[in-house]
């Protein structure tokens, strides 16, 4: 079928892995013209039968869009790809999907505004087979102008639409007001999404790491790690309850004792040091736990709530002994 | 209006701190006669405004019951307070709902079979305010024939049941079934119910701390806590039902990748160490996370699914350098 004239905004994937293939197939579906280039040009075969044009070069293919996603396995392979390109850019929007660090991400933005492109950074939260759905997140961070000009052709990747009330990023990044699922602005400081990606990540390993350390721990009374999962399921939502309120507190900078001082915490935790030494499984992540509540204690936040750690989390390490 | 001959199981709760009152509240409320004691005797008198009996000594306040619920600070109290009973548990059950450790249950479950009563250590899974209501999970372990005795009763402190098909503890403690909410028989073992309350909180308290450290990167980059939250939560949902899956994994002992591999994420985590180290943020948890994920690629288990770190959490700790 090749690209015909639809009116819809030509857009360009570069990247064709498990996630590129995900992203070209999305707006293929939706009908925009979509021209696609892969190191590996075997990987667009598929696409191609779809309706994917496969450029010859990543010049060409960036010269056929005026969107121009990427996403390969690091910005030091973005990096190789774009910059040989000189003018190619003008005009165009470059939408970097790779995964990346905050300060990654600023430099791809110095780069792209020398060669008169506009640049969007992102990062998914979803695996390539959520892309299109509305169990898609894709964050965006940069320009709010190149966010607008290109919001329909990206609502392709992530179908819900929660449009945040974030700043443009010219002033002091005050707070961005952001949204929940689907296509999220987050600001126009380049480094957002990647923070964003990170965060979010982490708290996904921190909740994995808590439910294997638990199954280990009750594994050695012969527990089911299929029998905690109920129990823990039920316990993860009554924790993500409360984060609102402590996300309140936070902003707020005051931390009064809902229900449970770290005081009473730290008792607890000294539990979970002794069940997990004594047991002989992991003891670091209940130790560094317990380390970092006892240096809230001794800042005089003994009587507080949990959300007061945030001061903790705010430092850098300790250095240890 | 003191005990009356109702036809129900009299009850006595010994330590009338918030959890203790709240405790016999809930009693008093479902109609049983309740007697109870506490150490600062002033602590009963709502309580016995409510028709509570107010015993003048620990051995009178256990006579009065054949269910005795304990809840005070710690093990060490509820010793001092038993150690001086002799006979007068007999043909008594005493539910221990006070926090410590399994080793500790164990002792106690010792303790009152010599005396020739029963015991189950109990974990409560929720605050003062959520007792007596479908909020309050309640887990117990020790003998079957004990729990069956004084479900209902029990039942008063955590309105929904959900009986597990727990095993009796008399064998090798094969694989609890273990129920989602309510009132819950983990199994014969007196120390799995502690064991359970260590697994939950660990993994409450990684959740939190993952929050709180997603914040503090955030904020260095002007987004706020609450604004943190709502993306947070979502995330919290998406893993929540992962675990299911991984459970089965672990009790299956084979960790295919379902999406990610380790390696992916181990890149990932490499990112995350990067922003905290250089944004002055805490890198403890961020280096431990990534420490213990490269102990399993060097095992040999980048190419699995984030499950396999089970293997990890299973060892004790590595000696540090
Ligand atoms: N997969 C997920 O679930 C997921 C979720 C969220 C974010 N992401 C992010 O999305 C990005 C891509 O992930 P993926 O799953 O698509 O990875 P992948 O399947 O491993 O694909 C990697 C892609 O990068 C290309 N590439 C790597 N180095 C290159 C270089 N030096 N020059 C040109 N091309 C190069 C590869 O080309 P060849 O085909 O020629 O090797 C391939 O197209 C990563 O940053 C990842 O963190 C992935
Ligand atoms: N509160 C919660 O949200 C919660 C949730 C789950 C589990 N728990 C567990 O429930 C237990 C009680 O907690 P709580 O909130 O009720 O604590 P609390 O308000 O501090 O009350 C402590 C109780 O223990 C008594 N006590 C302490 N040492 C004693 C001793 N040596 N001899 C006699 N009595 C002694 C106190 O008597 P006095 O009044 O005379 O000081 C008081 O009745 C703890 O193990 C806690 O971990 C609490």
């Amino acid at each position: 079928m090749g690209n015909r004239d639809t009116g819809l905004t030509p857009v360009t994937v570069l990247g064709l892995g498990l996630m590129g293939q995900a992203l070209a197939g999305a707006f293929l579906r939706d009908g925009y013209p979509t021209t696609v280039w892969n190191r590996t040009a075997a990987k667009a075969d598929g696409l191609v039968a779809e309706g994917a044009k496969l450029a010859g070069s990543v010049r060409d293919a960036v010269a056929g869009g005026r969107l121009v996603v990427i996403c390969v396995s690091d910005y030091e392979a973005v990096r190789e790809l774009l910059d040989p390109l000189e003018d190619v850019l003008d005009g165009r929007v470059l939408v970097n999907l790779t995964s990346g660090t905050s300060a990654q991400a600023r430099e791809i933005g110095e780069w792209a505004a020398r060669r008169g492109g506009g640049y969007l950074d992102g990062a998914i939260m979803a695996v390539p087979a959520g892309i299109g759905t509305a169990d898609a997140t894709i964050v965006y961070s940069g320009p709010r102008t190149d966010f607008d000009l290109h919001e329909p052709v990206l609502r392709s990747l992530a179908a819900g639409t929660d449009r945040a009330t974030g700043t443009d990023g010219t002033a002091g990044a005050e707070a961005a007001g952001v949204g929940a699922a689907g296509t999220v602005y987050l600001g126009g400081d380049h480094g957002l999404s990647s923070l964003f990606e990170v965060a979010v990540l982490s708290l996904m390993w921190n909740i994995l790491n808590g439910f294997l350390h638990g199954a280990a721990l009750l594994e050695t009374a012969g527990i089911k790690a299929t029998a905690f999962a109920s129990l823990a399921e039920q316990a993860i939502g009554t924790v993500a309850g409360w984060l609102p309120g402590y996300a309140q507190q936070i902003d707020d900078g005051a931390y009064p004792a809902l229900d449970s001082t770290i005081d009473t915490h730290l008792g607890a935790m000294e539990h979970l040091v002794q069940e997990s030494v004594s047991l002989g499984v992991n003891a670091e992540f209940p130790k560094l736990i317990k380390a970092l509540t006892d240096r809230a204690v001794a800042g005089g936040r003994g009587g507080d709530g949990y959300a007061a750690l945030i001061e903790q989390f705010r430092k850098p390490s300790e250095a240890r002994p």
